[in-house]
């Protein structure tokens, strides 16, 4: 029997988050509002609390991890680092592939390694409600586990067209005691703004961000959490890369690839940036590959530029690739993908030439997806299929360079709530998306600051 | 931080199954034929494989994990055992509460573990079919999960209320490459002649099994497959306790309380199994609980005699609990729980007296299972909920009677497919169901051999 499950031992958990802010060989460029300059952290203290605004423009390195954060962590973390020695027999590669199993969380996802320290760093500031918007449903189940396990009301604005996709989504957010309501929504007023135009608008995760920011900007006793893009939320990720690189060195192993996929950037950049942090510092060789949808191409057609985070513009604008913020991304079935923006922090690695993007069609990455499933066993979000797309690819590049390679993707999470999306594959209905070049071009026209970009 | 999750290494799981036949201090009574005599084991080779109808019989301790076997579960196993430590705060109790989480396999359950195996020794001996059938749908999932990894082809049938109110667990079958039927169905002459009498029949384990074995039998090219009762089954399932055991040493911990829910009777077999063997054979004292559902209650108040296995009466008679065989249990959310009978190695151990049973009402089990989630995170199965229950109980009496102790359970599957049932709890339209004593007693009236037991 050859290993092919590697668990770190829960008393060698990482104690600290790796920050790559510290690291990075050109600064990030600092949010700024509408009038040009920088937003001052404090302008954000209405809906963030102080703990997290200090990490997202911190420059220090490690950060610890509180106590009452890796308590919780403990109940599911360290989560395994699989080899895939099915999937290499299959391939007949010589590549070795191994990954990151996020799926093993209570939630099914990476999500709740940001969702517990945020929902924590509030409960410690005395905030005991929190709005967030979920695509997919990942990240507001996520939130809903976490306010679950501190105490903490969380409402959740989920994306239409997943809230009736996936019924049983819902039905997990109310399981942890959580509130979920179909965005657009009449709740607020960008959404009824959104639907007297369209009520048939299927949403975005654009316009719920809005919504649920609307709702914590205009309550006191309300503070918003976000499930990606942010520094700080890619900061708690970092957990995963932290873990997988000891998991890794157990067998005296370090990757020549590492994979995530891409929507707003934080499981990629959870496993990326420990091995960039070695890219960066001591020169190690890594080819560190983000994978994103055709259908919303934000790293490989996006441009570099200053855009809002969601919809109605209501957030600062953050430098990033974006493909427009009034962009509404096809129905893809990878729902947690479906954004127009990207983390400043992968942008800004990208930028500087530390990774490189790649992107998809759906029904290819639905294929790797149940060949996954079936040579070995764990049936994958549709998200965390573009991440094993790639690692295939790279394994038969493997096979056709004669090269062996070690390969590391995280997956992400597991598909038990999108089998109606595999149902769909298998039942030939699912459609490719073209590059949707008209929709990017036209929602290019709409960026902020234009003249001074 | 304290430890909460106790993972074993790979490289030191079990190679072996613990056989309790070995060490019953009162042998197992024979499968017997109509005629009163013992069924050979010849007679069962139209529907089993020659490896596993030796292993049905042997009195051997410890049988070999096949190496092909114990590769497939290394793709998931170990397993974690978890320290339940919030759920012990919450309920202020002395005692300590580890539980060994099954719902970590691909296909969520404990189900795979014996899946595997009997799917291996089927291609072994030539067989690329297999007819099952599934309850809540664990079973049919893990035996489509096996069978896509080892190119076997699977049908199974599935009670129809279960069919109905799960479509994404026959996605997942589908994902997997299998074929789900629901039962009664148009495809047997016993799903026919049901059918005839009663069209909107919910359908049982009893009758799917039915149907799944005729089909079995009158294909050369198909074999049956059963997914819990027989020995051989229980034997394959000794690897979660096996596990249990090694990882409550790594802590210096024995348990003083065992328990599993009991449908079948093969996640309980395989948590208990392991710590009877030390009870009979090293004098250890561990109370050992089944846990049933008081709409089903085999163990609790079925009689101990011959039976049939299904509901048409095409299997052997076997010596077992039963509520008889032509009891239709009411529609519970725990559907893998809802069986007429039960394993003959679990009548036998409760026969002599080496462990106890109880019975609970769905509401307070899913009521325990909120709390479980909302404490602990993790969304258990309704059948798992039952063994929650019980540990919860126990760790009460605990804290009533000031006396630690350490309570071990078989969380045996993750709720994920079970939300509409959560949901109908929330919204307060879960029916209870009394004690079913008319149609048992009803049921009781058709049991074979009724002269001679």
């Amino acid at each position: 029997m050859e290993i092919q499950k590697i668990d770190l031992m829960q008393k060698d958990m990482p104690r600290k988050w790796y920050n790559i802010q510290a690291d990075l060989p050109k600064p990030l460029d600092p949010p700024l509002g509408l009038d040009g300059k920088p937003v001052s952290p404090d302008a954000l203290g209405a809906i963030f609390p102080r703990a997290l605004i200090e990490q997202e423009v911190s420059t220090e390195r490690w950060i610890d991890i509180p106590e009452e954060v890796l308590d919780v962590y403990a109940r599911w973390r360290p989560t395994p680092v699989f080899r895939a020695i099915h999937l290499e027999k299959y391939l007949k590669t010589p590549a070795k592939i191994y990954y990151k199993y996020e799926g093993a969380s209570p939630a099914g996802s990476h999500k709740p390694n940001t969702a517990i320290a945020q929902v924590y760093y509030n409960k410690k500031e005395g905030v005991n409600r929190l709005t967030t918007e979920t695509g997919a449903g990942q990240w507001g189940s996520a939130l809903s586990l976490a306010g679950a396990l501190f105490g903490v009301q969380v409402r959740v604005y989920m994306v239409k067209s997943s809230y009736n996709m996936k019924p049983a989504r819902r039905q997990l957010m109310a399981t942890w005691g959580a509130e979920c309501i179909a965005s657009p929504s009449s709740q607020t007023e960008f959404g009824r703004k959104i639907l007297a135009d369209d009520p048939s608008n299927p949403g975005s995760l654009g316009i719920a961000i809005s919504e649920a920011v609307e709702e914590a900007a205009n309550r006191k006793d309300t503070n918003y959490a976000l499930g990606s893009v942010l520094n700080h939320v890619l900061l708690h990720q970092t957990i995963i890369g932290l873990e997988a690189k000891q998991q890794l060195a157990m067998i005296d192993t370090y990757p020549d690839v590492v994979i995530g996929c891409v929507g707003g950037g934080s499981n990629f950049g959870g496993i990326a940036f420990p091995f960039l942090h070695d890219v960066i510092r001591e020169g190690k060789k890594v080819k560190v590959i983000a994978v994103e949808p055709k259908a919303c191409p934000t790293l490989t057609k996006g441009i570099y530029t200053y855009d809002y985070g969601d919809t109605a513009g209501m957030t600062p604008i953050m430098k990033m690739h974006t493909l427009g913020h009034t962009f509404m991304p096809p129905t893809i079935h990878a729902g947690g993908l479906r954004y127009h923006g990207m983390a400043p922090l992968v942008s800004a690695v990208l930028d500087q030439g530390l990774i490189e993007a790649r992107a998809y069609y759906q029904k290819e990455v639905f294929e790797a997806g149940v060949l996954f499933a079936r040579v070995e066993g764990l049936v994958p979000a549709p998200e965390s299929t573009h991440a094993i797309k790639a690692a295939i690819d790279e394994a038969v590049r493997a096979r056709e360079e004669a090269t062996p390679r070690v390969i590391l993707f995280n997956l992400s999470g597991h598909g038990f709530f999108d089998l109606n999306s595999y149902q769909l594959y298998f039942d030939g209905a699912m459609e490719d998306y073209e590059y949707p070049g008209e929709a990017i071009e036209e929602a290019l026209h709409h960026l902020p600051l234009q003249n001074k970009a």
